[in-house]
This record gives structure tokens, C-alpha cells and sequence, in this order.
């Protein structure tokens, strides 16, 4: 019997190319010169095409936070002790995180997902408790993982964007929080894009030169032991990742399987995405990349991955700051696209045969 | 006695250098690496330094579009016929055009000042008429305007200000109309920078190579007949600027005057900015810069006045439309600054002293 990844992979179309081509037609008979709103048409036209809803309509948004922590974190990697995964998933159960406040802002919701922080919770009014394990393993000496539990992992995330759509939720945007994830996130990044552990490894939450210096000897130390026996998707997440980093891939299949556009946000949202777009390269289609990030793995991510991020505001947070304020993008250009009049509507002249070539 | 223009150049304040700092502070207290958000830290830290408001608000929001004519159509420059310009204005006041459909999306008041379209509007509700003519002279053959309709162009942008303030509104985009007002802008962009002709010259509504070269070549000869004969920001906006454009520089001189920050939005926009700061250079430091445009002048602009516009979204419209886009980043900024708990208060641990310093 097929497993619930599986599945969601197979069931995971291409998008129908009319959609776009109708969206932009559209688009071309808006009082405006053909083209001139340049990103926000793009994105007019991708969430028809993704949605196939015409006229397209937000209803409503959430952000899905995956919360894990990660045993690399006794190497001495992160700016932040252990403990600050949990105290952090408290302070977004309370709303006082960046990400409540910018959810806040994009009318979003936020979901919290404690897919292996590394203590047992009491029981949380809003915290949904996935744990498949008490943070992972410490990669540079076995694998942060078992197969069994990345595949779990994924299978929460694909959950998640199952509720998601039975919830009538139209727009995903990725979260994330788990002290030392960007130590396995550009681990993954280097695996899955071929580039040198230096080039994808950044600062985190703050480190210094030293504790960077060290960082890309640990993560180059994982890589090492791991890569000789791992060569396909679930044994690199297993090996190196994280358990929030599986949930965000699984949230991204789940997402294009069910048509609904996910922001995907930083650094470990890009590895997740890595992850997803190589179990089924298709999904590439349906994740919309929301923000660079300072952390130079994500820019090498979205190169391997053929897109450029929508905002660049030297954000490096996470926890979906960056995915949640480009949620307002998304509606302006659905704004532009159901609210603008026509040339025909408004009696505006199109342009002037001699001076320029209609597209129309 | 002073006229309008002088007082207000000359009440403008510098920025307390206090108010950054401590709201730099409060944001370094909050549940988030020192720094982590990057842009929005810095546009909440500018916030609060422009108005001097603790806790920062933002209650209303206007968007000011000025509307105008230019003679320099004669010549051939621009993909649109002139009466475009009033067709567009009919556009606004009916919400149909982008701006409005933005505006809507933001939350923001749209305000239509007619400064010189070239035909006599019969009364519509909604529209401000301070038409100083009907439309600019073609710069090619004699000044766009006098020096004195250039300073009652100035003056009906502070004038316009001075409403803002007066209504409790407490962040102010510029936006405008004009068809051909990209070639008036260019040669403005030319002048006050020192910048070839070539460097400047965009694409404006979409135009192609052979109508490019033809702009330029009609900027270039505007630029030489007047050059000799002026050498100011007043006598410049007057030689080859646009009303709309002295709308816009006026405003933006009122919204320092009155500590109210003002989005700037593209090319035409940024024209304006010039001529504000170059009759009062404090002016830089109560814009914003919204959005950098495809058309190549308004990058130019943004180095002379030396800020980084926030979104980067290839918009090639005005009419304010990035302008209004960017309010959504100051208003989340906000919401940081606002909403978060601060690191005491969520009981969240901060930075490692063995792996990193402490900022605080």
C-alpha cells in the first residue's frame, strides 16, 4: 500500500499553461501600460494559474510554524542556548513573537507545530503537538534522523496542508523555529545544490568570525561521515536536516497537491523546499519564493531553484517573518486584478499606433 | 514678507539624533536577534525619528496624486496621446485605476489635485482643482512654465501637506499623472545630478528603441536651449519640469515641515525629490524611498539622494503605486516595534555569552 508521501507525490500536477495566458490577457486590458506592474502581475497571473480560480479570491491565510530542535547545538554552533526553542514556542503561543506581530499585520493566522522540541510540553491551548522525536541526533556523529522518522515528519507536513485546505485557507506561508537550523539547513544546501559548505553557510542568529569558522568545519564534518551512504532525498533530510525542516517539505507537497500557493520564507524553508522539489520537481510551480534572506544559503538555494525572491529587506529571522509580509504582495495583485477597469470600461485610450506597438 | 515656499524651507528641522537611538534600543529588547529584521527595524527606527511619536501610530494614510499636462508631447516622446492624462484623472475619481485598486489594498485615502491637465474638468466630486495652467510649454522651444508657476506648484504641494497634518493623516505617499511626464523627469534627473542624458532615459509607458533615441534626443535639445540661462532648483523646475512635479517636491517639503514621513514613489517622484532637496537638503531625511522603478533615471536619483528603495518589484506605472505598496512595510515595522514582547517579559533567554556577545 502506498504511504501517505506517496501518495501526495503522485497526485501532484503540472499547472495548466492556458490558466496563465488567460490571467495575463486579462491583465493587458487593465488601465495600465501592457506589463507595467511588473512582479505584482507575475504574481497576479501565478496564483490563477496555481489556484485556477478565476476570479481569484484570498480568503483565508496561515502561517504554519514547525518547531524542532536539533542536537548539532552541543557543537557550540548558534548564538542561542537550546532552551530558546521552547521559551521562543511559549512566546508564539502568547502572540509576542515577530511572527504573531507580523501575522497580526497580514491578517494571517498562526499555527504552531511541535514537530520535536526537545522537551515534553504541558498541555498548550493552541499548540499542536506532532512530536516524533525530542530534537534530532547530533549529525557530526549519526544521523540526525532515522528514515522512518523523516518520513514522519513529512507525512505532518503534508497533514497540515490537508487542514489547511479542508480549512478554506487559500495562502500558506512556511514558519519555522529550532535553535542551530541553520547549521542543518545549509548542510542540506550544500548537499542538494552541489555548492561548497563555505558558500552556503552564514551567520545565524549572530555569530562571530571563530564560531562561523567552526560551524562550516562542523557541518563539513556531518557531510563527510554522512554522504558515502546516502544518495536520495529522505536519507539526506534524515542525515543532516532537521524535523521542522521535513515538516516545511512536506507542507510544501501538500500544498501543490491540494493547488494552494505556500510562501516559502528563509533559509530553512528553502532547505525544506529543496527536499520537496526533489522528491517531485513539479512543486517548484506552486512555492512562491517571498524574501532573500542575509543567510547566503537561501540565495544559492533560489538560484539552484530558478527563482528570485519577491522582497529583500536583510531580513534573518525566520519563524515565516518574511513569507507572512509578502502575503500583502499577493493581495495587491489580486487587488489589481479584480478591482482595475478595463481600457474599454474606463474610455482610456490604448497606445498611439505611431508611437507604440499595442500588445493588445 | 516670506512667501510659503520660504517659511516652510525654512522651518524644516533636522532629525533629533536621540529619537533613533532609543528606538534602536527598544527594538534590540525585543524577542529577536539584535538586527534580525533587518529594513523593517530600520524603517520603525526612522519612524519614530521623523515624528517623534512614542509609541509610533499610523492612523490615516493618503496617497496625493498631482495631475498634469506636458507640452513636450508635441515632439513625439511618449506611447500614449495627451488626453490620456484627463481620461486617467475621470479613471481615479471613479477608483478604477491601479492606484485606487492599491490604495484600497493599503488602506490609504487617494486625493487627485488637478495642477495642470490641459482641459478644463467640468466639476467632479472628488477632484482638487488648483490648475496653475493648462499644462507646460514644450520645453524644446521655451521654458515648461515661469518661475512663478513653478513656485505656485511648490505651494499647492504644501499647501496639500499642510491638509494632511491638519486631518491627523500620519503617512503620505506622492503619486502622479502626466503623459510624457517621464521625459520632463529624465531631463530633471539629468540636471540635478550631472548625469549624461542617455544614463537617465527610460522606456517611460513603452515605447520602443527608435522613440527612445528620439527622447533623448528631444531631452538633450531642451537641456542645451536652457542650460545658459538657469542655474537652480526653482529655474530648472521651471525650464523643463512639470506641474505635477513641482505638486509632488512641494509636498514632500510640507511632509518635513509637518514631521510626516512621505513615501516617494518612481521615476517622476524622484524628480520632485531633487528639487525638494535641493532647495532644503534636510528633506532626505523624512523620505522614504518606496520602490526602485525599471526606469533607469529614478536609480540614478536614489544614488544622488543616497537611499536604497525597500521593494524592487519592476513597477513601471507611478501614479504612486509603489509608493502605496511600501506603506504595508512601514505599518509591519510598526507592528514590531509595537506588538512584541521584549525578551524580560516572554522570559526568553538571550545570546550565549561563550558563543556570542550580548548587545544588550
Amino acid at each position: 500500500m502506498p504511504t501517505l508521501l506517496e501518495t501526495t507525490v503522485a497526485q501532484i500536477q503540472p499547472l495548466a499553461p492556458h490558466l496563465a495566458v488567460q490571467a495575463q490577457q486579462h491583465l493587458d486590458h487593465l488601465t495600465k501600460p501592457p506589463g507595467s506592474l511588473g512582479r505584482l502581475e507575475e504574481l497576479a497571473r501565478r496564483y490563477v494559474a496555481i489556484t485556477g480560480m478565476v476570479p481569484p479570491r484570498i480568503a483565508r491565510k496561515a502561517v504554519i510554524v514547525f518547531a524542532a530542535d536539533h542536537g548539532v547545538t552541543a557543537e557550540g554552533v548558534s548564538a542561542y542556548p537550546q532552551e530558546v526553542t521552547a521559551q521562543m514556542v511559549h512566546n508564539f503561543l502568547r502572540g509576542g513573537a515577530a511572527i504573531n506581530a507580523l501575522a497580526r499585520q497580514a491578517g494571517a493566522e498562526v499555527h504552531v507545530v511541535d514537530v520535536g522540541v526537545a522537551v515534553e510540553f504541558p498541555p498548550l491551548p493552541g499548540l499542536l503537538v506532532r512530536k516524533v522525536r525530542l530534537g534530532t541526533a547530533n549529525m557530526t556523529r549519526e544521523p540526525a534522523m532515522s528514515r522512518v522518522e523523516a518520513q514522519q515528519c513529512l507525512e505532518i507536513g503534508i497533514e497540515m496542508a490537508d487542514q489547511c485546505a479542508h480549512d478554506g485557507i487559500s495562502l500558506v506561508a512556511t514558519g519555522d523555529m529550532g535553535i542551530g537550523n541553520t547549521t542543518a539547513s545549509s548542510a542540506l544546501v550544500a548537499l542538494f545544490t552541489g555548492t561548497s559548505v563555505e558558500e552556503v553557510t552564514g551567520y545565524g542568529t549572530g555569530i562571530d568570525q571563530t564560531t562561523w569558522q567552526h560551524k562550516v568545519d562542523v557541518i563539513k564534518r556531518a557531510v563527510q561521515l554522512h554522504a558515502p551512504y546516502v544518495d536520495e532525498p529522505l536519507g539526506w533530510l534524515a542525515a543532516v536536516g532537521g524535523l521542522e525542516i521535513g515538516g516545511i517539505a512536506g507542507l510544501i507537497l501538500g500544498c501543490a497537491r491540494h493547488r494552494l500557493p505556500v510562501l516559502v520564507d528563509g533559509l530553512i524553508a528553502t532547505a525544506g523546499a529543496l527536499v520537496a522539489a526533489a522528491l517531485q520537481p513539479l512543486v517548484k510551480e506552486y512555492m512562491i519564493a517571498a524574501h532573500a534572506s542575509v543567510e547566503v544559503g537561501q540565495q544559492v538555494a533560489w538560484r539552484f531553484l530558478g527563482q528570485v525572491p519577491l522582497l529583500d529587506l536583510h531580513l534573518r529571522l525566520g519563524e515565516g517573518t518574511g513569507a507572512v509580509l509578502a502575503m500583502h504582495l499577493v493581495e495587491a495583485a489580486l487587488r489589481v486584478y479584480n478591482d482595475m477597469a478595463t481600457f474599454d470600461e474606463a474610455g482610456v485610450s490604448e497606445h498611439e499606433p505611431e508611437h507604440g506597438r499595442s500588445q493588445h
